[in-house]
C-alpha cells in the first residue's frame, strides 16, 4: 500500500483540513494517509482546545487511516525543530511521501529558496545581523534579507512572510537534512488567510478563526457548524457535555499565573528562552494581571513576539526545562494514537521496515522523551479540573483509538 | 504603661478571644494588650479564613491595643517553635507578662510539669523511644512516658493531651531558654472543647467550631453571629462582599493539587519533612483526589496526622523550601499591624527600649525572614483570585491599621 503523509494540529479538524487530505491522497496516488499529530501543548504555544483521543476521533472519522504522536519536545517547538521531527516520524514509518499546504500549490519555489539559502548561507546570516543592527525586528530582518538576496538569481521564490511557508521551507530542510527518500508535495490552501476570522461567505475558515469564534461566543458551537464537518461537530459536543469547556491560555489564567507567582526570577530561567529579564516582567506581571490577555499584553514587545512568549508559558506550566528539550534531537519512538481498519493493514504490512518502535500501548517506560508525553498529558489533565469534574484518559492504559 | 503580650490567630476573632482579652488584662493589671498574630499561614497547617488585615480589624476593635505578625516560620512551625518565636517577640516588645489560655486556669502546674520533664529529660526520652518501639503512635508515646515520669514527684501536673496546655508549656520553655524577664500568666478558658461543634445553648464556640459551622453552611454568617463579636461580623461580612468567599484547603485545591502534581518526587523532599516516601503518595493521590478531604482522607496515618501533612502542604503550596525554614532560629523584626492610639502611646513610650526594629512599612528589604512573610503574603493573594476578582492589600505600601 502506497501512503502519503501530513503534519497537523487539528485543533480543532475543519473542512480545510479534508480538503488538504483528499487532495493529498489524489495527487500522491496514495492508499492511506498517515497523520503526525501534536498532543496537548501545540506549536504556537498553546494549550489544545481538547485533548488528543478527541481530535484522533475527529481524524479517523475523516480520511486519516493513523495517527501518530509528535512528541512534545518537538510539537512546541520552533518550525524548524517541529519541521524535523514530524519529517523523521514519517520517513521512520516509512510513508513514500508526505504533503503540506502552501499559498500556491507550486513545490519548485520551495526547493529554489531552500537552495538559494543553502547556497547563500554565510551572506544571508550577515545580512540579516545587518538589519538588526539597524534596529529591525528579527522577523522583518530576515524579510529584507531574503529580498536582497533573491535578486542574485531571479527565478520563482516562496513568500517567507506566510506562515504555512515557513513551515514547508523546513520539511524540505529536514528531509534533506537527514537525507529521507520520502517525496515532499504540496496543496494549495483554499483561501482562508492563516489568522482570518470566519467568513460567513465560505464554509472554510482557519483553526485560529474557528477557535476565536468559539471563545468570542462562550463556546456556542452553532457559531462554527458550517466550517467543520458532521464528525468534528460531534466530537467538540461530546467534549463540551464532558467538560464544559473548551481550553484556552484564559481558562488556565488561574493556574498559570500561580505556577508564575512561586517562582523566584533566578529559577524561571531553567526554562527555555527564559532570560534576560524577562522572568521579571513574567512573575510582576503575573501578579497584576486579572487574565491571560491583559498579560501577554503587558509583556509582548518586539523583541518578545505573541508566540514566543506563549512557547516560555508553555514550559513553564508543564514544567519542562530547557536541559529536557535540548536532550532529544530525534523521536525515539512511534506513538500510534489511533487507526482505521485500513491503518491497521498497513501497520501489518509494513511494521517490520518501521525505523523506530511503534508504541501502542504506554507501559512504565524508561524513555525520556515518553516521560515527557505522559507528564504534559497528565498537567493538561490536572490542569482542565479547573472547570471540569471530569479528568481525560491517562497515556498509561489507553490504547489506540480504532475506528 | 504597663502590657501584657497575647499569642493570637484569631481564625476568627470570637468572643471566648474577648474574654480571654479582658481577663489577661485584669490579672496582669496591664494598660495595654499586645498580641504576636500569624500572618496568612496558621500553626495547624492552613491558610487563614481571612487576610492579616481583616483580622487585625477584629483584633484592635476587640481590646487589643498592638498587633505584631509572627513571621511564617513561626506561625507555621511545631508548638515549640511557634511558642519560642512569639515569646521572643512579646520580650523584645518590652511586656511585662504574658497570658495564654489553658484548660484549669493556674499556672503552678505548668511550672511543675516543666521542670519534671527538665529533670528527667533523658529518661523521658528513653520512655519514649520505648512506647513507640511497642508500636505506639508518637502522642500515645509522649502520652505514656509522661504518665510513668508522674510517679517520681506526686504533685500537680498539665494535662499534655490538651494541645492549649502544649503550646502553654512551650510558652514556659521559651522564657526559661531565651532567659527572658516577661511574667508567664495563664486564664482559664471558657469550655468549648478545642474541636467541638458549636452549642447552640452558649455564645462560646472555638473558632475550629465556627469554621467548620461556615464551611458546613456555605459561609453562611448567620450561623455564628452569636459566637463572635459585631465587628468581627461585621469584617467577615466584608471580606465576604470583597471576596466571595473565605479562605480553606477545599477553595484552593485546583491550585494545591496542580502544585503537587508538577513536582517530580524528588523535588518535593526540598519542603519540610517530606520524606521516607512521603512525596510519591502526595503525587500520586494530588492527581486522583477530586477535593482535599479526599486527597487528605487517602494519605493521612498514624505516622502521618492531619497537622503534619497540612504543615507540609503550607510549605509546598507557598514553595518555602525546608532550607529557608532552617535558616530562621529567632526573629528579626517586630512587624506592625495595627494600633489603636493607646496602642501608639505605648511604642511612643517605649520605642527606645524594643530589642528589635519595630518595622511600620515593608520598604525593599534583604532581610530573609521579612522577604519570606511577603512571599506568603503575595500567594495567598494570588490565590484568593480562584474565586476572588480582587486580591488583598499587599506588604508594600500598606500602612498598620489604626483604629
Amino acid at each position: 500500500m502506497k501512503s502519503v503523509g501530513v503534519v497537523v494540529e487539528y485543533n480543532p479538524f475543519h473542512n480545510g483540513h479534508q480538503y488538504h487530505i483528499k487532495q493529498s491522497k489524489k495527487k500522491a496516488n496514495a492508499d492511506v494517509v498517515i497523520a503526525v499529530m501534536s498532543g496537548h501543548f501545540l506549536q504556537r504555544g498553546e494549550p489544545a482546545l481538547v485533548d488528543k483521543w478527541n481530535r484522533t476521533k475527529m481524524a479517523l472519522s475523516c480520511g486519516v487511516d493513523i495517527v501518530i504522536e509528535l512528541p512534545y519536545v518537538f510539537s512546541t517547538g520552533k518550525a524548524e525543530h517541529f519541521a524535523k521531527g514530524a519529517i523523521q516520524l514519517l520517513s521512520a514509518i516509512k510513508c513514500d511521501s508526505f504533503a503540506f499546504g502552501s499559498e500556491d500549490g507550486n513545490i519548485e519555489p520551495f526547493y529554489n529558496t531552500y537552495s538559494l539559502l543553502q547556497d547563500y548561507r554565510t551572506e544571508y546570516n550577515e545580512l540579516i545581523k545587518y538589519y538588526i543592527t539597524k534596529g529591525n525586528s528579527y522577523p522583518k530582518s530576515l524579510f529584507e534579507a531574503y529580498e536582497q538576496l533573491k535578486q542574485k538569481r531571479p527565478q520563482l521564490y516562496i513568500d517567507l512572510s506566510q506562515p504555512n511557508n515557513i513551515l514547508g521551507y523546513h520539511y524540505l530542510e529536514a528531509v534533506n537534512v537527514i537525507n529521507s527518500s520520502i517525496k515532499p508535495i504540496t496543496i494549495q490552501r483554499i483561501k482562508a488567510g492563516f489568522h482570518d476570522d470566519i467568513q460567513l461567505d465560505s464554509t472554510i475558515a482557519s483553526a485560529t478563526g474557528i477557535r476565536k469564534a468559539l471563545f468570542e461566543h462562550d463556546d456556542e458551537l452553532n457559531e462554527i457548524l458550517r466550517y467543520v464537518p458532521k464528525t468534528t461537530f460531534t466530537q467538540l459536543q461530546h467534549w463540551q457535555q464532558t467538560h464544559q469547556q473548551f481550553v484556552h491560555w484564559e481558562a488556565f489564567w488561574p493556574l498559570l499565573s500561580f505556577t508564575i507567582t512561586r517562582y523566584l526570577p533566578k529559577d524561571l530561567t531553567q526554562f527555555a528562552d527564559v532570560s534576560e529579564g524577562i522572568e521579571y516582567a513574567l512573575i510582576k506581571y503575573a501578579k497584576i494581571s486579572d487574565s491571560f490577555t491583559t498579560f501577554m499584553n503587558h509583556i509582548k514587545s518586539k523583541r518578545y513576539t505573541w508566540t514566543r512568549l506563549q512557547r516560555m508559558l508553555t514550559h513553564i506550566f508543564t514544567g519542562i526545562t530547557k536541559e529536557q528539550l535540548q536532550q532529544h534531537e530525534s523521536p525515539t519512538y512511534l506513538r500510534l494514537l489511533g487507526m482505521t481498519s485500513k491503518g491497521q493493514q498497513y501497520l501489518g504490512e509494513h511494521k517490520k521496515d518501521f525505523e523506530l518502535p511503534l508504541i501502542s500501548r504506554v507501559a512504565q517506560t524508561k524513555d525520556d522523551l515518553l516521560q515527557i508525553d505522559i507528564r504534559t498529558t497528565e498537567i493538561y489533565s490536572q490542569a482542565i479540573q479547573l472547570f471540569s469534574t471530569k479528568k481525560i484518559d491517562g497515556d498509561y492504559k489507553t490504547p489506540p483509538i480504532r475506528m
